[in-house]
């Protein structure tokens, strides 16, 4: 998991666009007609050349800028997020002071007109703009005790964690975060073409979907003395000196305990917003449930959240999850529609990103041949039990995996990925799990051993999605939450979905990350979330 | 806000389906071949007549049933969840036992014949199932300690949420939710075709946007003692005796003090998950600005907290927005790209879900001519003095409102509500308020006095969205940091976007609980959102 140093920033093969085409004249948006995106320049299937001679208002920050010519003119390329390209700007020192253009990171909006550059001496551009006039400039410190922390080296990923207010500066992030995009709407766009019903599950909750999960919890007990604290510091002029003194006292008294805790030493949860210990959701599923019981197919996409100390490549303490959902559906189906799902994404995102999928070739090779494979394979289905025969087959020729290969043990990600990467070559549905290693809500297949629980692997991140046939039958719902000792009392609002009405339901949960780390062949969960949380980290 | 009953079940008008269309044959998943929507039969033009002859298999649960011809056969009411309105479905006797088909609330798979019912004696439906195989059935328990808490009779929007489990099983929650979905399509949609880039903004947050924020804090301190003993409870077989001891003693350690204070008498944060004290987010904006100062055009759309223990129709604990940041965009683009926002999503309503909408008509009669009213009127456009001016002469001619008016004060939703309801009968987009009532990023003008900060006023809610210009010179912000008392310190990341390369840039937020009132008329905002969060109460 060696995080990689991101590409140069000039090495994009621009794509033709949904809204650009070759048309003579560029795009704008009407809430701003000024200004032109340099995507729609550079995007276009000409490179932009069909534009010269056009007078255009462009904006963004330099990426790269070197004085030429003894000082007379300066190169500068410019970058405003909409695509991963440069426009290469050129302007005279008779119109503007070019020290103060060309260090990296400043911010620009110029008007020129776009010409096509002087070919031959290995020129890339099909075209550049030649400034006109200088019309906003944002310097950039370099010498104040926070400097620039995005210069124009390589800087390594690792790096870009601790300034995540700039790291979209670069080249790599901006292009993630654009994949991010098109996955996400690719996501809802499937959902919506199959009239499945966008909810959204609470983020506070007051049930564990797991029964095991490490929550966090929400609460404004803490916060009382220290509100307290900030209140004073903010109004002590204001207050007056009489009611200082008693919110002092009123401090006084709350300190040593912070938590009001009841007279049994037990926290008087009474006294908390929601007047009961309450967490934060570590997903939808079973909230879905309850709306795909009347609106039949719903999914949720939001974030979920995780207080697991986990310091591996793969796991963030908050994540975005699209859980689908499906009434009166079983669990073949929930499979069918995964699949669909995946491969819906992968074609949207070669339909729609091509450009920054090309880039991304500099991390993986590999990234948009997988897209096309998966996009057009049918994604092989083996039983749990099969899964671990082909595994043991392969450590009795002399395979070595990390962790040992066992009925009834769980897979682990080596073995998964073994199973799609080496074995399949493609993604695989591993189905029917031994119950004991699953969630209580899974249901119980006929041989009373095994859930209708399935996982969909894929090459590079092993699971990608995990779903199940949800138990409908109440009483053997009540016996696998009575083996997982769970609170029944807790799920009565659960259980009542198979007290009346009940119906045949399964869904699945796809990981926004992992699916990036497919798309992206970026190695590191961290940088494909603009804002990572994990054990001893939330910056910002 | 007096709560309505929601109308009776059967008052849908049908309308054309983007799928479905007037064709000869049914839609169908491609992963449930077998299973026909009930929305692809009644949604058709011809209201499903042209499907008479068919044979489909569908599911759903019953609204209403009834046996008939003395027990002879019954007739059904059947909703699935994918429109408002129901198949009727005919069962003989001969079929299927009819008593445990007829109960409000009973799941049913059938497979049938669709026909045309007899006409005649004031026959509303133009297509019926006779049913040829009851395939499943799911019970109601009518008589348990639990019974169905949603019979065939009126029920308010108060009782249901006390039933969030169920609630969405009745006709005007059902079309919310689906109301629901498509806006927040709409708004997807609109910033994908404006290449605008949903980034994620963080949910767990060491930063205060308002720099006032009620917070909720989230923590897994006040977890280790409970867990503990949720452990020992579910270990306690498997458990070595020295081991339970021993955590038995680590547990008396902690009881006392559950958040390890330090000696000072602080909590000591060192030892909670990130390290330092964490927060759910107020609003992802300045986030979003990081984003924004890098990749362009971006949105959010995520929840969004706030710990205010109001209990009032129009607030929640737990919301959802969508906010769009702007680079190289002054407050006026802004303003012209909220109302295309809410223009596109009205649209977008009017176009793609004309039937619920209908429906809503029980609820606000006025609804939908709402949608094609701001959908097609420009906004008007007033400054904050203007608006103060208007309001003092409507207060000089009788009119009385609950809070004064007075300039410098902020304006009151009576005040808002006057504006657009009565005086412009249109959106108002009120801009330029006084510094003193706004928050420390809006940008101050030149008059020194107000920030270039607006809010979207419709009709119904009053503020729909709130937005402004950002504060881009680095000295004016940290002068009005300091103004507000706000910790520069901690807002160092925030202020480096001044720094270096600082751009213009506006934004706006979007309350999408708000946008459903609007849209819906529904009074109270508890009733728009799945599961609402509220003091006191997060069910589920």
């Amino acid at each position: 998991m060696a995080d990689k140093i991101p590409p140069p920033t000039d090495q994009l093969a621009a794509v033709p666009l949904d809204n650009a085409g070759a048309s003579s004249s560029t795009v704008h948006k009407p809430w701003s007609p000024s200004r032109t995106r340099i995507r729609s320049i550079l995007g276009r299937p000409d490179g932009g050349a069909g534009l010269a001679g056009q007078k255009v208002q462009i904006s963004g920050w330099v990426k790269k800028g070197r004085e030429q010519g003894k000082g007379k003119f300066a190169f500068l390329e410019v970058n405003d997020g909409s695509c991963a390209a440069n426009l290469q700007v050129k302007v005279d020192a008779s119109v503007s002071d070019l020290s103060k253009l060309v260090t990296t990171g400043t911010s620009l909006t110029i008007d020129g007109c776009l010409k096509i550059p002087p070919q031959g001496k290995a020129t890339k551009q099909k075209i550049e703009l030649s400034a006109e006039k200088v019309i906003d400039v944002g310097t950039v410190d370099q010498h104040g005790k926070t400097p620039y922390p995005i210069p124009k080296t390589k800087l390594t990923l690792e790096y870009l964690r601790d300034h995540t207010n700039f790291r979209a500066r670069t080249t790599t992030m901006a292009a993630v975060t654009r994949i991010r995009h098109k996955i996400c709407l690719a996501a809802h766009v499937f959902c919506d073409k199959h009239d499945i019903c966008y909810i959204h599950t609470p983020i506070i909750t007051t049930s564990d979907c797991e029964g095991a999960g490490e929550m966090f919890q929400v609460t404004t007990l803490i916060n009382q003395s220290e509100k307290l604290e900030k209140d004073l510091v903010k109004n002590i002029e204001l207050t007056e000196a009489e009611e200082t003194l008693a919110k002092v006292e009123d401090r006084s008294k709350l300190k040593p305990g912070l938590l009001l805790p009841r007279k049994d030493g037990k926290i008087d949860y009474s006294q908390d917003f929601f007047a009961r210990q309450a967490y934060l959701t570590v997903s939808g599923q079973l909230h879905a449930e309850t709306y795909a019981c009347s609106m039949g197919d719903v999914y949720t996409f939001g974030p979920t959240f995780r207080a697991e100390k986990s310091h591996t490549s793969r796991h963030l303490a908050e994540f975005w999850m699209v859980e689908v959902e499906l009434a009166f559906a079983g669990v073949e189906e929930a499979m069918n529609c995964a699949e669909a799902l995946v491969k819906d994404i992968c074609k949207y995102l070669l339909e729609k990103c091509l450009d920054d999928m090309e880039l991304m070739k500099n991390v993986d090779e590999a990234c948009i041949d997988r897209l096309q494979m998966v996009a057009l394979t049918s994604f092989e289905r083996v039983t749990y039990t099969k899964a671990i025969t082909l595994l043991e087959e392969a450590v009795a020729k002399g395979k070595k995996f990390e962790n040992p290969v066992e009925l009834g043990l769980d897979l682990a990600s080596d073995h998964e990925r073994y199973l799609t990467e080496v074995l399949y070559k493609k993604p695989v549905i591993v189905y029917n799990y031994p119950k004991k290693i699953k969630a209580f809500y899974m249901r119980l297949n006929d041989d009373g051993e095994t859930v209708a629980a399935f996982d969909v692997l894929v090459p590079k991140v092993g699971e990608l999605i995990g779903g199940s046939q949800r138990e409908e039958r109440m009483d053997v719902l009540m016996e696998r939450m009575e083996e997982k000792r769970l609170p029944i009392k807790e799920y009565e609002w659960y259980i009542d979905l198979r007290r009346h009405g009940t119906v045949k339901h399964s869904g699945f949960g796809l990981g926004l990350e992992r699916m990036l780390l497919f798309a992206t062949g970026m190695d590191n969960i961290r940088d494909v979330i603009p804002f990572p949380r994990y054990p001893g980290r939330a910056d910002l």
